[in-house]
């Protein structure tokens, strides 16, 4: 019997760390060689390391030649000294310190080169190849930073919701039925019988609604889109929250306000390196959002393009880009949230409005052009929703365990889902969502 | 169109700040009905909110009478004044502080009584019927808080890696194949072939490693595992993580050692309440973990039970509760590592120890007699990965995109899965992992 752990494993200096190491000090650092530039007399070896790519100087003679040994995706450990210097890089980071090495050791190498060149500024590849490549293309510096703002976004989103009496929750993804219905639910072989991938945890989260009052969950969610498009993939990260007590679904709009500000602030304060790197700006939050309903939002689009929208149950992709236009240039916001979509387009969990017959208590947000969040009040009454599914031609008796919850009472709640990809992508000016997944599906891609 | 959101919601009072109001200041709280106790002057309204259960005093004349239209799960909106109280009633919280209640709102309610007792003290019922009421039965003030206690868990697993240079991943739940293999896997009808669910996150986090040096994931895994015992839910949530750069498979014990105190100190500070509602005591972490080999495990469990293990392969459920048993008195830690498993009983991914031939460095972590870790170095040179595929009867051409990672070069790692629920069980003392999930999976249960 030995003994472990009795004090907890060092954590590697960060690069604020070795920004902070005084001139002349000693420090051994470890990571993959991102890219060598060999000079007569010497070599400048970039590692990538977990927060960004730090400079190595390495002289023709050091340790024996080191530098003749070492070839791009070579992990190693470097000790040396830490000297102030100045680079322009923005994939450099810290650029302020470079270490001068004098000892090299490899801990791996490859068995072949990469087969594409991470050592350029842009991978500027096609999309394809950089999704069939991704255990190697995000290796490159601008591939990783829209990932690592994506975990940025989702670490605020749990952390906000937790300081405000939200419960986390882990609802099944292999379920009885879809919450949202339609066709594009993906069926599971679930032993002898049939089961379905969770399109979202709407109705594990409203339940949950009555044990905790307020709850979140971030997690994987399934749509069978059979059509290609930039802004679909078939799995997908929602961010999930619904909140009891409600006066109004108002209060769902109110709390995504200050939650997207935080979450927004806080990815720029944390990921200032990688926002660089991309060339990408976070948009500045309003004070608070425009709102407007469906009707308003088409007499917006139609003044925009000269086309008459009114009566349309949805607002199509074109109107979406010219309501965000209107609002960035007249209100200055790139948020705006658009309310009240008719029953017939919103699932039949929606709270209708009273005081607007055929119309419902939900809302969309939109941001540059796209909507990033879906959200309203629900049902919380049985027989509301009993006489709602059955008007949708909807069997109550299939969803038996949901109903559950309404019968025994459920206080009135709402909330919304934000998918995370989207968000990202939006935020960053990324053309395709895919980008912003680390190992995406589609309908033609199940690998990597 | 109007404007919305330039203030925060604001954050109903939690238990605590009940607590810290002064005796005699107007207070609104709202919640669901927990238990009602009438008597000749009036009534006892416990309310269940999201952290605590608060009780109320009501006059029989207060607010029109208004104790006689509440019931239970009734979801009520009560204004009074904070009074000091004692009481001993661990449901209640917080503790010293009831509402003299001046006036009631009704927000809504429910279209039936409760199908269970949701004022017992304990729930008590067959775990066939508390599954299936799970969302009433998840109102009763015990059943929700072993999911909080998970909540918590998995809170602070993030936290705790996030603040060691760890970066987290959301990995494709739909793969193109599995990644512990065997016949434990759901298929999915993707489009017009047929997918897995994934069993880990594997070969996903090991690909990380080279963007991110250290990666996390808490998410869903999926086995379809046809047996049904009190240990096992066919979905679950999987605590993972993955480091690069290690210089021993220690390492990763090492880490979680660290993880473990952090999660179980946190956890006790956090859910003090759940923790004495179930009558829980959080077990203390060892300043250090003792480890042993797996061959003397099977001579601790031999000495312990006059049999003879040698030789055998793995660890029995018979020999991991004598080890722990051993460990506990012995060594006076609840945990204990065994290390070396033969090179058959680990997946293909897992590097040989090159000093004892047909064993691993890898490892399970034991607790209170169960598995709760499994852990290891992985091999990250490609050519060995490839023959020991081969020496598996696996065709390297099957995992190409697996291997691609490997080919371009990786770093000495290891890591490790926590299984969030059976930790969850284990640290309660609850029987049945299915108690620790909100709405459980197993070969007989699909619903909720």
């Amino acid at each position: 019997m030995e003994r472990l752990g009795s004090q907890d494993l060092p954590t590697p200096a960060g690069a604020a760390e070795l920004s902070a190491a005084p001139e002349g000090s000693r420090v051994t650092v470890h990571g993959a060689v991102q890219r060598i530039r060999r000079l007569s007399w010497g070599a400048f070896v970039v590692l990538r390391r977990h927060d960004g790519l730090v400079q190595c100087v390495l002289q023709a003679d050091t340790d024996g030649g080191a530098m003749q040994r070492l070839q791009e995706e070579s992990c190693v450990e470097m000790a040396g000294t830490i000297h102030r210097a100045s680079m322009k890089d923005p994939s450099i980071m810290p650029r302020d310190t470079e270490i001068h090495v004098e000892s090299v050791r490899i801990l791996s190498e490859p068995a072949s080169p990469p087969p594409v060149d991470l050592t350029k500024k842009i991978l500027d590849l096609h999309i394809d190849t950089n999704l069939d490549l991704r255990p190697v293309s995000l290796r490159h510096p601008v591939e990783r930073a829209r990932l690592r703002i994506a975990s940025a976004l989702e670490a605020d989103f749990r952390r906000y919701l937790s300081s405000r009496g939200f419960t986390s929750i882990r609802s099944p993804k292999i379920c009885f039925a879809g919450a949202e219905g339609g066709a594009n639910i993906f069926r599971v072989q679930y032993f002898d019988r049939t089961a379905f991938l969770a399109q979202s945890p709407q109705f594990y989260k409203q339940m949950a609604v009555a044990f905790y009052e307020r709850v979140f969950e971030t997690g994987p969610v399934f749509r069978a889109e059979p059509h290609q498009t930039s802004r679909h993939v078939n799995e997908y990260t929602s961010l999930d929250f619904e909140m009891g007590y409600i006066s109004s679904f108002r209060d769902v709009m109110l709390m995504e306000a200050g939650l997207l500000r935080s979450m927004i602030e806080t990815a720029g304060r944390e990921c200032a390196y990688e926002l660089e790197l991309l060339g990408a700006t976070l948009p500045s939050v309003p004070d608070s959002f425009p709102c407007v309903t469906l009707a308003e939002a088409h007499e917006i689009a139609g003044a925009a393009s000269g086309r008459d929208y009114s009566g349309e149950p949805d607002l199509g992709p074109e109107e979406e880009k010219l309501v965000c236009e209107h609002s960035s240039r007249e209100w200055g916001s790139e948020f705006v949230f658009v309310t009240h979509y008719p029953t017939s387009k919103r699932p039949f969990y929606t709270m209708d409005d009273p005081l607007t017959p055929g119309f419902t208590l939900s809302f969309d947000l939109l941001f540059r052009g796209l909507e990033i969040t879906t959200g309203g009040q629900r049902i919380h009454d049985y027989d509301m929703q009993v006489a709602k599914m059955q008007s949708f031609g909807l069997d109550p008796a299939a969803f038996e365990s949901y109903l559950a919850a309404h019968r025994t009472g459920l206080p009135p709640h709402g909330g919304l889902a934000i998918g995370l990809e989207r968000l990202t992508a939006r935020l960053l000016d990324v053309d395709n969502i895919r980008l912003t997944t680390m190992f995406p599906r589609d309908a033609k891609r199940l690998t990597p």
